[in-house]
């Protein structure tokens, strides 16, 4: 086990990854403060790993809730069954939260933890590769809006995160691709050398290799907590995460939420950043051909869905957490591996890129 | 214009009472860093201060929301209809919210900042004495859930606090007198100068003699502050402002939100707790009968409702943030100007407390 750990003060945490974490006692017995216990998990990941999970919590009153799996539940109606839950089982305020899942998962049991009762603890056990580089990390949590993705929410740390590897061998194909979207994001916006490693080793963490994996998952931990360590409410740097965000958010509202995975969308959403970077003149062609090149490698999604025109691009890029006064703002590669801060794009060049790339 | 301070480090804001506040320009040039202001208010308010509070907005881009008047609106269900609004607007994480109201306005206006886009800047113009004297201070915001009373909030800090004494010319007597229940507690548990103070002045309050009034509010607020600031997430002294609460929860949801307004549920509820606290040995039937004799002074209820019953208000109280692991915990008085910290007490004083009291 291998464990790392995000510095904020008072409310740092660490970051626990390795095999055969979920059963480990002790790990509860350190982080868990309370007798009452709350799962939040999903059906698919209820029905593979609730049941290892209840066991080793044997010291406590556990009860549970299962939402049903995908973002389209990601909403306010589904957070309040959450709290129903806690309510109706007369949880206090010294209560533990458990998110046992992925991103969905995490992002509504942070954000039901960060509200019920004004902040109750909780613990991240990510199921998915994009929880667990991801979203399990840092603190951000929320749900989604019919207008926005990730507008209602809160940033509330969590006591550990715990990332059990073993469980990625039952992730569908699809999701664990998905999660290659954010790692070649660490790479590309500040970690030149990862993202050299997955252009030659691509195909072991198709293949699930473990060690491969492992890899990738501590390397992206080390720099998300690098990162939210230095800015945790964004209010600078922390902004270079969204590469490809604001293009994908887009995408992920326009069609529907659950169309396109959150990593698909973020993928299509790089290349989009990728092309405006280029025009930018900050990046050249082939910069732009060997990032499309990786995520085709990684069999992400490139192309854009046909559905949607630029003025609804436009239209739901312009509700976005970067932006001021309505103004949209971007998150740009320098070069692969340097990502700037949020700017104001020439809306000119914004729908060129919108309306020319991948077609 | 006073000004008074909560010092919370770098969310340190300050408190402005005075007359004519709603219509300096300066306050809002000071405070408001954005383009975008929401004004989140409710139907009474704005037909009395709206235009006012939006003319002397001209420098903003000012859009409003109105909600229906009353504690059982201050529920997740309107809370979304302030959300939809934003996003409609399409308004950016810079924006400002000014919440324009009572304690519901205030808590729901706050809560929506602290949430849309997790956090944006918020201004607390509270227009009920409850609300000078209490809930605009100290960050507490939240909803109601249908099974307890302020079960899902945060805790997030105004930019400032505005508190037009002049308002209160508006403010119908229930509501000036559901205020007087928090300015009496402030004397109980802390201030006991300020409780002779109000034996003495009490007809000079009911009476809306301003100095008396502004003398109350600014010993409310000060009070206040120095309790936040020393425990701004309540881990332990800040549950001292609760004397009276775990009771007046119990029947604001146990009558169904509205009924009883806040500050009159308050009211029975510290006599339940002086009932309590005397029963404990702590304070001697001369207390309380000091104790109910004020508040009746004030004109407050002090006769617990009649159709609930022990088992209701214990069912009740089991929920209740200063409980642990379900363990119902209190504020009890150790003298007139004193209170504990929160006591898990006897089962059965308890319930000698409930059923006897007011009988």
């Amino acid at each position: 086990m291998k464990t790392l750990r995000v510095e904020l003060g008072e409310k740092s945490y660490p970051i626990y990854i390795g095999s055969n974490l979920l059963e480990q006692e002790s790990l509860w017995q350190k982080h868990i403060q309370s007798k009452q216990v709350l799962i939040v998990t999903n059906t698919t990941v209820s029905s593979l790993y609730l049941d290892k999970v209840i066991a080793s919590l044997s010291a406590f009153q556990v009860e549970t809730i299962e939402l049903p799996d995908g973002e389209q539940y990601k909403s306010l109606e589904y957070l309040t069954k959450i709290f129903d839950c806690l309510l109706e089982k007369k949880y206090s305020r010294n209560c533990t939260l458990l998110a046992l899942g992925g991103g969905v998962v995490g992002d509504m049991g942070g954000f039901a933890a960060a509200c019920y009762q004004r902040g109750i603890a909780f613990i991240q056990i990510p199921t998915t590769v994009l929880a667990q580089v991801d979203s399990s990390v840092g603190g951000k949590t929320g749900v989604n809006h019919p207008l926005g993705k990730n507008m209602i929410g809160a940033f509330y740390q969590p006591k550990c995160v715990i990332a059990d590897i073993d469980v990625l061998d039952t992730l569908e194909d699809r999701h664990l691709i998905a999660g290659l979207a954010e790692i070649i994001k660490y790479g590309l916006i500040r970690d030149r050398q990862l993202f050299e490693w997955l252009e030659q080793n691509m195909a072991l963490l198709l293949a699930r290799d473990k060690p491969a994996l492992a890899y990738v998952i501590e390397r992206s931990c080390i720099n998300k907590a690098e990162i939210v360590a230095e800015d945790e409410f964004e209010s600078g740097i922390r902004a270079i995460l969204n590469l490809g965000h604001t293009f994908g958010h887009a995408i992920e509202t326009g069609m529907g939420y659950g169309v396109y995975i959150h990593g698909e969308a973020v993928a299509i959403g790089i290349c989009y950043a990728a092309d405006l970077s280029h025009r930018m003149g900050w990046i050249s062609e082939q910069d732009v051909d060997r990032i499309i090149t990786l995520l085709k490698q990684a069999k992400l999604p490139v192309t854009p869905p046909k559905t949607m025109d630029v003025a609804q691009f436009i239209d739901l890029m312009s509700v976005d957490k970067k932006n001021v006064d309505g103004k949209i703002r971007v998150i740009l590669l320098q070069a692969i591996g340097t990502a700037a801060l949020p700017v104001s794009v020439d809306q000119l060049l914004l729908e060129q890129t919108l309306s020319d790339y991948g077609k």
